[in-house]
């Protein structure tokens, strides 16, 4: 799709400065942008590529004075990465709104309910009495169980698996791989030292607009539901074990995990391979840095953790401090000794 | 499936108090449970419950002496939990033995050997000379490579992939996503700093009764074997390298990897996120807390360690209740300092 | 396939001794090869071995000194595991290259453009305008998304899915489950709490002679394109967020996670369940041990580095001996601080 200055000036209500009939097709970063581009300036400290871009449309604050000539095509905005950022969004729900139509071959079980609009992809398996919402799309590959509910306009990628019984939400998306409603990890110890499984027959319940990355496994109750509540963001490769309840807007990166039915709390920020252990409760707006490991609930809202085991950040990092200075420490003791023993021997003379 | 009480208390040889005639078609927690729901009490902390839920029927000890009057149908036995646990695992026994049948579109190779009363979900793959036992579930999107084996009563979930040559035992279960087989990480480095492949030609064997988790990965040897042995549990998302050995029983928590030709003895226990680095043995029944990273062999059995790197688990503690209080002992120092300052003054007025 | 001891000499150009018509299979580790295998000897440790193997063929170094007869084939040649490496490697070349041909069902769009003698096994996906180059071998499963590039001779494992507009190089192994191109991590946060997805409209660019494991994710770039550099090996579950750039022979081990924007240099190791936050700039030949934490930039090249957060190596080294000797260290203070009163007390008397 080709686009006129003006045509995105029109979108994003902006203020056009030079050849109006440029045309773009595609976006750049500012730094490598090339002929056909459109590209945007907001961090002042890359104001020096404005002057040399090939870009052919620029997106540009209204406040921005130039100091040089440029050659490609201005667009004044009050915020020109707000600006941008809506233009890229509109673009990919314009994409998004093209999938449509069932590829064959992909199995539809025969109770199955699906919604207007929906796309499904090849070698999709929808199974018996599963729901289907509208505008649902389900790239090939996409596994969904015996009576799983999808709510509208949710986009499953490839190879995504929910299992039976599993509740996805509406303007839900899920990135390749995800695997939602896996049995959780609970098994009985045998007195001759085996283990006895215990049987997982809850389900996943995921609401609406939240969004999960790559290779994440949300495993199902043991009995009732494993939540995901309304926004909440996961990153790839993630674990929420059985009966795990995330709060919503609560942001989880990549490679952490938390484990069985623990219950994070609203706004909660995880950092990347953090651990939770579980049967905790952890207040809303808790902040937990990366790689921590939590082993006690956390009572007080809006409070940040660090290290393993995590406790408060600030006295988490004099701590760090402290200890890399222990070599300092060892020294003072050092001396101290030496001192006392010549105050010792003194005194012996003495 | 709805059954009356009556049936429930027949299946776990119980004693029936109230309406016997009480139908229920699921399962639910007892703060949770609604009007055609069996539940369940086994914990006093819950008996408040008993007295207001909705739940049809419900599980108690013979020990249980009410207090209030309860409208739920009643089902005595000595031990309630593990009376709901043996009714849940025949539930889910008889939802998997009613899935038999080959869906269409898969793809079974003509030399492959397939047992009785097995399932093939759509989009499954079976390669050349694989051999697939009685009873065997393979759910949609299975992919089987060549003389691939797979033992009576096992269960591969949704996109399971199970690389040429592997041999899986009889009643395991692996759950979505899980890769068994994929080459093992081993390059040689090369005088211009790239590295050449060391081909991959061995393969995994796992025994009967292991589970495995979601998106779980596990590497085939160099040469002979990955053995993951009899009555393993693995969660999700772990990794398993290439070579090495799982002893029978031993149970690994969720992101926890094992590196190349590391033997893990009998029961085992390792916590999430543990690292342990490769050509180690770790004795039969060892304990290794979550996150903790293992550098060493654990020659001595039944030991528990903790930290990265890993080390005596009560020590390990001891250690990091010290780390926590090194602001103090940096503060005795200081005293020690100012008085030694003031012994040193004195002696030099005296 | 069976091979005779005469036509493997004849291939590594060894010396035969022994029965030059013993033929072999398969390989095996000498410690366990049977009857049919062949297998080496390289490391005089296993020595022992050679004189009670079953093995029917054994490659061994020009230099060993046979202490005992030997029932099996030797083969001599100067570097015993050169030489079976280099079998191993054209015995698997040999198995790839009979993989060929279009398995049904599959499905390749009508605009996507395929290559001479390629592999597209059953329930594959081939996007619109895909462009898949000669001898590429796609396994069962693989989803590649619309505009996808798929280099000559590169291998994606069952599967494997790749997102729209990503690029593939030459000789590339990616191994099953991988998810390549989704999108990145990004959400602006919003006044009520919630967050605004940040459109990732870029994509992932992996050069030629790369490898990559199983069940890793790279994601796409917000704009402009992740980079996987010639020669990258990538373990295992391993996380690349947007917009990183791993730079050429790079080797990272499983679990391990780079955050988003950050640059690795050439040549840098990995180690398992190391995490890398996000804008760094990490030096040629930077060193990292499991499980660091890395939270600043490297700018002098060839440095190692442990510990979270990361510092240097051998100092990192010192500081976990000398925190282990904390209680050693304690017990001192508290001795000076006996000595000091008895030398206050003494000073008090005199």
């Amino acid at each position: 799709m080709q686009f006129t200055a003006t045509q995105i000036a029109l979108l994003i209500n902006g203020k056009l400065e030079g050849n109006a009939d440029a045309t773009v097709a595609t976006f750049g970063k500012i730094e490598e942008a090339g002929a056909g581009q459109l590209s945007f300036l907001a961090n002042p400290k890359y104001e020096e590529y404005l002057y040399n871009t090939n870009a052919s449309v620029i997106i540009v604050n209204d406040s921005l004075e130039l100091r040089q000539p440029v050659s490609a095509t201005l667009i004044r905005v009050p915020d020109a990465y707000t600006a941008f950022a809506t233009l890229l969004s509109k673009y990919q729900e314009l994409k998004t709104q093209q999938l449509a139509g069932i590829q064959q071959p992909s199995y539809i079980a025969p109770t199955a309910v699906t919604g207007d609009n929906i796309f499904v992809g090849a070698f999709v398996y929808i199974g018996e009495k599963a729901v289907i919402g509208n505008n649902v799309k389900l790239f090939p590959g996409v596994v969904l169980g015996d009576n799983v509910k999808v709510g509208d306009n949710t986009i499953l990628h490839a190879g995504v698996k929910i299992y039976v019984d599993c509740v996805i939400g509406k303007n839900v998306t899920i990135h390749a791989g995800t695997v939602v409603g896996s049995d959780g990890f609970g098994y009985a110890p045998q007195p001759d030292g085996s283990y006895q499984k215990v049987p997982q027959i809850g389900n996943v319940v995921i609401e609406d607009f939240v969004e999960i990355g790559a290779n994440t496994t949300i495993d199902r109750a043991t009995i009732g539901s494993t939540i995901i509540k309304k926004g909440v963001k996961l990153d790839n490769l993630i674990q929420i074990a059985h009966n795990v309840e995330v709060g919503s807007n609560t942001v989880i990166a990549a490679q952490a995990g938390v484990s069985g039915s623990t219950k994070l709390g609203k706004n909660v920020l995880i950092g990347g391979q953090v651990g939770i252990v579980g049967h905790l409760s952890i207040a809303d707006g808790t902040k937990i840095n990366a790689q921590s490991g939590v082993t006690k609930s956390v009572k007080e809202p809006n409070k940040a953790l660090n290290g393993s085991p995590a406790h408060d950040y600030s006295a988490s990092l004099r701590l760090q401090s402290m200890t890399r200075n222990l070599p300092e420490l060892e020294k003072r003791v050092k001396e101290l000794e030496k001192l006392v023993e010549q105050l010792l021997a003194g005194r012996g003379n003495g």
